[in-house]
């Protein structure tokens, strides 16, 4: 590894002398653990129709739409700490499970359920990870700065754009009306004026369509 | 949306302006052609043994891993840059299908079926991101910059650790050698020494636990 140490000799050295075995047990802990996400499915069906996509796959397709799609924000964003924001924020599901947008019930207990979930799982991190994290993810619950709004947007845009590749396959197993979704994607607008109009017209097309009642 | 134009104005209104519905649809094909990453599967299985998992799965945790443990690179590295080139490595075997990385034969025409599929696949984004694209894509093949050789690092520690998670059922089922894993996590030293001497320390581990041959 000669060529890597001559460019980046002071960051290893840097490295190797502070390195803290522990510290990257807990690191490699919460990557390990994360994996379950893998096995939290939601109600939206990936493009061919055969099965639910899962939250692993939804932060996937989310961060590479917001890196595709950032000329459309609203206002100027950190593409870094949006697509992370993106990668990490159904990670509390996990242990919360995945609540459907139109599940009213459910929502009510949303919030206290996820916070617990975020103790525990953003715990596993060493300290300046954990609060790292943990503060990316409230950012995005909060919505109150424009990669969080925009972050949102995504996850809005995504599985529209999936509803309306199979004709709408998880809005008629659930009998969603088009107000509802409408009413979802007032989110889609404070992230961007430009996709929000998008969205509208795909749900003006399904509810013509019938796939939306 | 009062408060996003008064921030975020010009921005907006740019976007608007020179808003092309073409170059809209282009990046929306794009994004749901690229669903079909989640029905690609690799050999690893995910840490319950439930199931293989696929390539968006795979991407989705190689950029939270490359986020998390960015602070062990050998080299100072553009994070957003790494975590899209992990994001989108392997969108080619949506077309070129999976190589397992002990597959010598399938080896031999996977550098040509890939090329093929990089063609066709980000030759549906408009040009400037066609090319963005490719060359970040091409970036992580050629394996010459800090964040190519560290987005190849999780590449290769992803499924390790998850393969040290389910004891190596992946590498029963296909009769992995210890000197066989050894010798890929070569690419992994390239990226950060520290978490090679972590590599190490696994495949030691699983090999006297009978997990590798």
């Amino acid at each position: 590894m000669i060529s890597s140490r001559l460019t980046g000799g002071f960051l290893y050295e840097r490295n190797i002398l502070n390195m803290d075995p522990k510290r990257l047990e807990e690191q490699l802990g919460f990557a390990l653990e994360i994996d379950k996400e893998k096995n939290i499915f939601r109600q939206t069906y990936i493009s061919d129709m055969i099965r639910k996509e899962n939250d692993a796959e939804h932060a996937w397709h989310m961060a590479v739409m917001a890196y595709l799609l950032k000329e459309y924000s609203n206002e100027n964003i950190d593409i870094a700490r949006t697509m992370i924001m993106c990668l990490i924020h159904d990670i509390v599901e996990i242990d919360a499970g995945d609540t459907f947008a139109y599940d009213d019930k459910g929502k009510e207990t949303q919030k206290e359920r996820e916070e617990k979930a975020a103790d525990r799982i953003f715990g596993l991190l060493p300290d300046d990870q954990r609060d790292e994290l943990r503060a990316i993810f409230e950012e995005f619950e909060a919505q109150e700065t424009p990669e969080a709004r925009f972050a949102r947007a995504m996850d809005n845009l995504q599985p529209l754009m999936l509803n309306d590749s199979n004709n709408g396959y998880s809005w008629k197993e659930h009998g969603v009306r088009a107000e509802q979704a409408m009413k979802r994607h007032e989110g889609t607008k404070a992230g961007s004026e430009i996709l929000y109009r998008k969205c509208v017209e795909l749900i003006d097309k399904n509810k013509e369509a019938g796939n939306l009642l």
